[in-house]
């Protein structure tokens, strides 16, 4: 059912706090608040619209140290910090000097959103999906997931009392099997690709089977995804309410991206940050790059691909807000690149040994980004920049080759010879 | 030189800001702030004396978003924030009403300290190391680590600045040993126990080769140390300025410990908090568990042990603290209680499927240690109560098996058929 947003203060209403209605991205076709995510006209993928009242830097900052303290920019209800949820946020925005100056940046800051309670920015994405799970009455929470969205969603079930089903396609890491496996929840192997995965959930959630389900990057994908809004509110106050001149996003499906961009917009639209130009680069393993092989020959329609690359958390071959991606880095004057396998270890150890930051491979993916557009001259070294680890290195250890230097007897001759000083 | 501590502004005694002298914990002789750790006359430990100022409630919530908000109760600079640092603390207090339920509590936190950017509270200690190290001059970083702490100096090293070179015992977890080397450090490992590698490490300082070195753990352990007082001040603020009633602490070297109980008193003595009686209560693992068992026998004295447990972040058989640790207990009318390997296992399960919080062995240990209180009746359920997860389980992956549930083909059929609705 169709409807135009009323601003009737009806339960539902204030469970989602500023949120006034979905909104499809296509067509702008307005439904209530519900559980579904495409346009019954157009088949556009819908997203929050909201109606927001007077929000301050000053209350934000009296607000609790995650993202609840933009529970004023978010579809929740006002009372979210007291409801049982992970509470993720509020990252450190690292100042990275000595990146910078190994790079010859002038200002670099990295987002580390291995900060978050499963190491990931997923716990965000998760945080709003549990909310909006809670306010339908679903019982089971569901996914889709190349791996730290399993956690997240494991982890967030727990705390809040649902009961968990996931979906990974067989063959991740080990690290995010058992991250996703030990809440007591349900892990369910696909054979097959990411793609295949999503497949099947769309599948599951057609079927009487899937009724009481809610998952929560499907049919409450248009809640879920607003959760990356809060990366672009935090970095944004890190920075003391300003927005950097560029960011580095990684692309997995693109809709991290385009919400960092929604989120910077929101800034500027109530006056909480100075309006001036921002440039979003999005980046991509070489193995799975279709929206930066769709920039790279002006095209606005992505060309699905296999994905054959060890940063499995952003390997989507099919990645549904391709196009908006394209978008948002042509809109704001920024670009897509990639970056092969061995940039991305490389970039991982070199972020490592530089900051004391052991990002995922996707870390490695937006740092290795970072240098090959400042080697390309596409990047402004002189420009407030700021790149995002979206993930921990520990969740990916079979990417570094890193190990001990030596084992010894515990001998301080020994210790000596071995050249070890 | 032993000296007694003056007020004269030397600039030393500002890059320790509050910290007025080392003082030995058995005698009480007072030495000027150097990295020394022993007492001359008695042997015994030094810890950090302080002469503090005014500290308020205000200025501290008007502080950054980590240790250093209590800058002005620990043994660095004014301008600590500033300085390159891992930044670690403010971790998440975690209201644990799910899992209180489950045991008949009726108030329970979790203080998740695998929330630090290396995701141990070794981070904590470490933070302070690098400060110390800073205003000695030491440049090389070193330490004796069971895993966690490695990791903890390889990151800061490499933050700081610091060249680092850790030592190890031989059969790590594989997630500590890459954690540790990923930085660009080295680390040795030494075939031998985590006591064997402290008394290396101890040669080590006394020869000339370890002249510019900074151990954490050893010459710079009053400084260090200090650090996991900033556990007591944050569940003290996060629980609204008030002292928990109990609180369970994992016993590796039982430093931790006895800082808790520092900084606890320091609060009360400072009017920041309520002089009410706290219990502290100390956890071992079974398989190393010596202050446990001077404590079930009533002896002053620890008997070493040579560990055998899964819990190798605790696996300490000669714990330097472990006198210290009976006297705070005894005096608090706490306990030291230990468990089993497959306690500790059950625990982390327990703690994952209730508040979605994926601990460490250490962890396991101590919400191990509180359902076994609880059980003989020496923990009060009614009681405000404080557990400690001091790291994350991602780094003892081996510790719990936790798998797919099934791998199956994209099917929905195969999905039902399966039975894994």
């Amino acid at each position: 059912m169709a409807i135009t947003a009323t601003e009737t203060d009806t339960p539902s209403a204030r469970a989602f706090g500023p949120a006034a209605a979905l909104s499809c991205r296509e067509c702008g076709q307005r439904y209530d608040l519900a559980p579904s995510f495409a346009c019954e006209f157009c088949f556009g993928p819908l997203e929050v619209a909201y109606e927001f009242g007077e929000v301050t830097r000053e209350a934000i900052a009296r607000g609790p140290n995650n993202i609840w303290r933009y529970a004023d920019l978010l579809p929740v209800p006002g009372n979210v910090a007291e409801l049982p949820n992970m509470n993720p946020g509020l990252t450190p925005l690292v100042r990275a000097d000595r990146l910078a100056a190994e790079l010859g940046m002038r200002s670099l800051h990295v987002k580390d959103d291995s900060a978050n309670p499963t190491h990931s920015f997923k716990d965000r994405v998760v945080a709003m999906a549990v909310e909006a799970a809670r306010t339908f009455g679903f019982r089971t929470l569901s996914c889709s997931s190349t791996g730290n969205l399993a956690g997240a969603v494991g982890a967030a079930s727990a705390r809040a009392g649902f009961r968990s089903c996931v979906f990974i396609p067989a063959g991740l890491e080990e690290g995010k099997i058992v991250m996703a496996a030990v809440y007591g929840g349900k892990v369910v192997a696909i054979d097959g690709t990411y793609d295949d995965v999503n497949r099947f959930c769309s599948e599951l959630i057609g079927d009487p089977a899937g009724e009481d389900w809610g998952f929560v990057n499907v049919n409450l994908r248009p809640y879920y995804a607003e959760g990356s809004k809060t990366l672009a509110y935090e970095i944004a106050e890190q920075l003391g309410w300003r927005l950097p001149e560029q960011i580095i996003v990684p692309i997995a499906s693109g809709s991290q991206l385009t919400k960092i961009d929604k989120g910077f917009r929101e800034l500027i639209e109530l006056g909480l940050v100075q309006d001036r130009p921002y440039k979003v680069f999005g980046a991509q393993a070489a193995g799975c790059s279709p929206v930066a092989a769709a920039y790279e020959q002006g095209h606005d329609v992505i060309q699905p691909v296999k994905p054959d690359t060890i940063a499995k958390s952003l390997a989507i071959g099919n990645p549904a807000d391709g196009p908006y991606v394209l978008d948002v880095c042509r809109r704001t004057g920024g670009a897509v690149a990639r970056v092969d396998d061995a940039a991305v270890v490389d970039s991982i150890s070199l972020l490592a040994r530089t900051e004391g930051v052991f990002a995922e491979t996707a870390g490695g993916v937006t740092t290795g980004v970072l240098r090959k557009l400042l080697d390309e001259g596409t990047l402004d070294p002189r420009a407030e920049t700021v790149v995002l680890n979206t993930g921990d290195g520990l969740k990916t250890l079979n990417a570094v080759e890193a190990g001990v230097t030596a084992t010894i007897k515990p001998s301080l001759d020994v210790f000596k010879e071995a050249g070890l000083l």
